[in-house]
């Protein structure tokens, strides 16, 4: 009896990481119909994070109902795992860029508060670990929004609070973290950070990607001194030098921010989910793993799943293949690593709607052949 | 050591059955590179009959010009086998529909002498056996323009010799073949034909084939009442009746003339194929085959080369792997007979010109693939 994991990321816009399980499992089965089929449903820290830890700890997605970027109430799901006590969120559910229409995306106005609420909603319902994705933000508020969620308080000179908006740190006179909410301490924050963009400068989170969020230039000019007058404050009122730091400017500032007001330590994505689903542990048991995303290229050197669930599985001498909606360029990269095979699962020149409703078909397909070349007796 | 037989088909449009041979190779090989590769290119007795025997048994391709189906002479090819004793000719090369421009097209005119000119400057030069494909007629002459380039008389009532074209066959009074060229006793002639149409009839050459080559419904009624006059005079003065013989309606009734008028006997394009190239002998000493094609579906089980391929491999035992260039539908079919994989060379989402662009690529990536599952230590 042979025993295979299955740990593909989702195909964007087409399947989720478990329907990627389902199908390829149906394939294979269709070879091996006694083996054992570990099913581990992976992301790599953005987009759908939550979805696969959930599905792969067979945990509980919730909703809330949090402040969005724009002062606009929205329902933001986040993940309950399954040990009870570790949330998994992504910032985008609160206070991404997709909440907003492109016309109306400002990072003067936009703030993280929501996703400070999301926090205090998991920590008042008892959770001990916080998991934060933090891609996709609309934001570039060094994390303010979020702090004024948890408790702290931001002044003028006037001794008046400040707004909420990225716009209006350069106005910061004062801070007071004297009422952060007290539970925050005995809980560990996560971040998933795959950017090592440090909160000001050249490489900072306003000139990198602030222009992304509507930034023009002269808000990009604005939004940068503002972030170092930031800094600066929190420098010599909390004795926290952070600005430099690499994924201080991830998510506008937030990676920064979650950083400075809480005991968050930032780790690779990929690297969480493998650790948060036990990746390692399920393929040192199995015989084969098999991965794969929606597009497989050299990008995926740089962080994605397939490679992530790679190196676990070379690391134990499994044979690991990825299946793949598309193949991209430099795939000579990936078989350096130690990549087994990697398939496209397309069988006919076809356009993409196509492509997207028949991926399940097509996946099953590609692990059944797969997995006859497997079978066959050489 | 292991030893591949690399046995595909042409891709249509694309590369030559050489070229796909050529492509596998450099997959496998990076695989295997201390393997043995046998390379079969590999053709069903239609278009790339010729090139793939001639690649195949290392021959040469010659040209002669020949009359073609419309009066205007034509540069036929045909292919001189590495016995130095056989023949390929197709009669596409000298009667076929691709000659003609589509408005042009009337089979009441359209003629097969340059075919049998064709077969008279093979057996001239000492060829002792003749394969000829019959696909892509453009005729309904009932091979009475390969007769006459053979020394058969056809005379009307007034003993006046007929113009060529199946549309004067009403006319036929008297069949004279004293002056058949006399060295084509001793040649054998092998027609490849995977059709049973008869000569006549509701499933005959001129109704079933009739309208592809621009007949009109009451040019199809006279060219069948030709047809029908001209296999009783046959049957009358000669002897041999053969209306009723399967294969005898294709090509407009060619096959039914080289019937009558050579020793000719049709088989399977696929068979002729498989028995000139030696196939079965290389499969036997094999590991693996792959074999291929520009498009699989249900349709390969319908006498397409990688169907013919796979049941000598299975006969031995041997994994057999088809490598096409798109899949279609029904392939449970395929497995069910006994393909190991069946893999579509497409990496991504694409268009036909790209996918052609990059064929003998997609090739070489897809076998690669493939031996590398292959070779994994299981």
């Amino acid at each position: 009896m042979k025993t295979f994991v299955l740990a593909p990321d989702s195909y964007k816009e087409s399947l989720t990481a478990k329907e990627v399980c389902d199908a390829m499992e149906k394939g294979i089965c269709k070879v091996y119909p006694d083996s054992k089929f570990i099913k581990v449903p992976m992301a790599d820290g953005g987009e759908g994070t939550v979805q696969s830890l959930v599905d792969a700890t067979k945990g509980v997605l919730k909703k809330v109902s949090v402040l969005g970027p724009k002062d606009e109430y929205v329902n933001a799901r986040y993940g309950l795992l399954g040990d009870g006590t570790t949330a998994v969120i992504e910032m985008s559910e609160a206070s991404g860029i997709n909440l907003i229409n492109k016309e109306e995306r400002n990072p003067l106005l936009t703030h993280t508060y929501g996703t400070g609420q999301l926090i205090v909603h998991c920590i008042e319902s008892g959770i001990k670990k916080i998991i934060i994705g933090i891609g996709g933000s609309a934001t570039n508020d060094g994390g303010m929004g979020m702090a004024m969620a948890l408790g702290v308080k931001f002044y003028n000179k006037d001794n008046k609070l400040l707004p909420l908006g990225g716009g209006y740190l350069d106005r910061l006179h004062r801070i007071d973290i004297s009422e952060i909410n007290p539970l925050l301490k005995n809980v560990e924050v996560i971040v998933a950070c795959d950017v090592t963009n440090p909160l000001t400068g050249e490489n900072g989170a306003t000139v990198v990607y602030g222009p992304q969020k509507g930034a023009t230039p002269e808000i990009v000019k604005r939004l940068e001194l503002n972030l170092v007058h930031y800094a600066n404050i929190i420098e010599t009122q909390i004795g926290k030098s952070f600005k430099n730091e690499p994924g201080s400017g991830a998510a506008g500032g937030l990676g920064g921010g979650l950083l400075v007001f809480t005991n968050a330590k930032l780790e690779k994505g990929i690297d969480i989910v493998i650790k948060h689903t036990g990746l390692e542990d399920k393929i040192m048991k199995s015989d084969f793993v098999f991965t794969g995303e929606g597009k497989t290229d050299e990008q995926t050197l740089h962080g994605k799943t397939p490679y992530g669930v790679a190196k676990v599985a070379l690391r134990y001498n499994k044979p690991i293949f990825a299946i793949s909606g598309q193949l991209g360029s430099n795939l000579e990269k990936l078989y350096e690593v130690g990549f087994t095979g990697i398939f496209c699962i397309l069988p006919k020149i076809t356009m993409l709607d196509d492509a997207i409703a028949n991926s399940k078909k097509n996946i099953t397909n590609t692990c059944y052949n797969v997995a006859k070349i497997l079978a066959c007796k050489c």
